[in-house]
């Protein structure tokens, strides 16, 4: 079966202050070691996959230059420009109504978020090569779990029965849960039939359709009408009219927890949200003092910290369990243990105006 | 009696890094939030004790462009250059020369640092023309007396005579010391017979030449040769073949701790050797949490902390007991109590041959 991939690149982001920025969210970033961003890191994990031909980047408008910029082996026409913000369940629609004119409906859909890493690409290549054979049947929507090792607290979880199904490797989903308490969490995982939402989604575009025409009648017609004019002069315009006032709602709350014939595919294969400037020390290797260090820095009777240089040296002399981050026009130095609260830095921002800075 | 005043602002000085560099160091700072240099600071605070005209700077060659830009009314003619560094004995002894060429040798001389900050200038100006009148007196040599106010092990001190002398409010001087440890520092404190040693000096321009001619003839041989072709074409010619080998040494050493008729006036106007990043807290307003802050600084949950910022905004989130320094090429994040190892991290640059950044 053909197979189609959806990178969704349109998520703003202020948890990597200072260098995520309202015009440069986290997935335009490189936050690894080896210089690729986020989302370059996306596209060339779907090698073996996909052709690039055949990737679909969903983005806003405004990040257009960047994917532009990031990404010049993906076609222009590939590229699909959102004219405001409508949460998933519009951005996955839009798209599938492009692939389905570009590619038939009988086509496989992978949906990727843009700003996430993996650490074992094969196995994730082969997890997603198993949701297509599921995916292939009836209107199966598959969704991607992964297997949780600690009870996050910032994740959802989807609730499986571990009975067998029809699809070797996959289970059915019982529901989806938002965002724990930590309780909830522990309860959660040590049970075994809770595994963590990836917002990873495979399906046949008709399936995904049909399930839009079903639960999202009136998203769906809107949907129907920006297809209509695909290719022709009058895209952009219908898009521009329509588009921005579907309903603001995610795949998960309008269709997954809505509709039966869900299956989940569990995932092994070292998956991170790389949620916040803490989870760099969990992906990139740290030197002998527990340092993760990237950039020009000098390290003096440094232990446990994330020091991430920008143009000039940082050096740091007996501190430990910081979080150091050096931009062009800001600088942040951060207990570890504070690292939610860099957001007060950026509301004090934007009640001062300094919107330059946000 | 005609008075003149030396500032010496030859110093390097690598303990304000990363602000401090090898061709900009702590004297041309601004440490203070009004945004005025040291030197500047040192001038400006003689305004009504000595005319702009009877103001020299002694520096090396190097910082000529500098003390010109920081100071544009100094006369030219006033600014000496050190073709080399050869401590504080030849760098006085020069400048005597000159005085005494321009002045006459019945002037009192005025030798202070370029780089102390002093909080009470009233009590100062009124310090040092008390130590004037002292000098006016046979060959007196008068040194600036610090009260101590703890025991502090990184100044020297002057061991005095608490008996009445001569000259109301001035002490004899019995000894100076180097820096003590802890213990005699202590003990030195609690005698009430000792008082810090800050490097301010005020003589006759004749006491300090004819102490030069009988404890450093050589110097003073080379000096005098120097002095010769002042105002000649050939000056700066000898100046760089005679100064370079002149004996490298203290005024302390060469002459203060020789000769016998040296008195002391102890000051009590708020003296302070800034000697690191430390004792910014001691003389700039800390907020209501602790902080030093200058420059555009946001900080949430943030203590006791020194933050100085460069050209781009510093965020603190959840940290406390930190200096932070912000300069063009470099940033330092050093725990306060880790203030001397920041000589690890420029020994490093070194070691790496990056001599830009020292």
């Amino acid at each position: 079966m053909k197979t189609a991939a959806v990178i969704m690149a349109g998520g703003k982001g202020e948890r990597f202050w200072p260098q995520s920025r309202a015009d440069r969210p986290k997935q335009f970033l490189s936050l690894t070691r080896d210089g690729e961003t986020m989302i370059q890191k996306t596209v060339n994990r779907l090698s073996s996959l996909v052709d690039k031909d055949d990737i679909y980047i969903v983005t806003n408008a405004r990040y257009l230059p960047l994917v532009r910029e990031q990404l010049p082996d993906i076609p222009d026409e590939n590229v699909i420009a959102e004219p405001a913000s409508r949460n998933t369940a519009p951005c996955i629609g839009l798209a599938a109504e492009i692939i389905r004119k570009r590619c038939g409906e009988d086509t496989a859909m992978l949906v990727l978020p843009s700003d996430h890493l993996i650490r074992f690409n094969a196995m994730f290549v082969d997890t997603l090569r198993r949701a297509v054979k599921v995916a292939e049947h009836e209107e199966n929507l598959v969704t991607i779990g992964i297997t949780p090792t600690y009870p996050e607290t910032g994740y959802g979880y989807i609730n499986i029965s571990t009975g067998e199904t029809a699809y070797s490797g996959a289970y059915k989903v019982i529901r989806f849960y938002e965002k724990p308490d930590i309780e909830r969490a522990k309860q959660y995982v040590s049970s075994g039939e809770y595994l963590w939402n990836s917002g990873m989604f495979v399906w046949k575009v008709s399936s995904i359709l049909a399930k839009l025409k079903r639960y999202l009648p009136d998203m769906f017609g809107g949907l129907e009408r920006i297809a209509d004019t695909y290719g022709t002069d009058s895209y952009i315009q219908t898009l521009e009219e329509v588009f921005p006032n579907l309903e603001a709602v995610s795949i998960d709350i309008g269709i997954m927890e809505r509709a039966d014939d869900i299956y989940t595919i569990p995932g092994n294969f070292g998956w991170d949200d790389v949620g916040s400037w803490l989870s760099l020390e969990r992906f990139n290797p740290t030197n002998e003092y527990g340092n993760m260090v990237k950039g020009d820095i000098i390290s003096i009777d440094t232990h446990n910290s994330i020091i991430v240089g920008g143009n000039k040296l940082v050096a740091t002399v007996g501190v430990e369990d910081l979080i150091i981050v050096d931009s062009d026009d800001a600088i942040l130095i951060c207990a570890k243990d504070s690292a939610q609260d860099v957001k007060h830095v950026i509301e004090n921002l934007k009640t001062c105006n300094r919107f330059e800075l946000v």
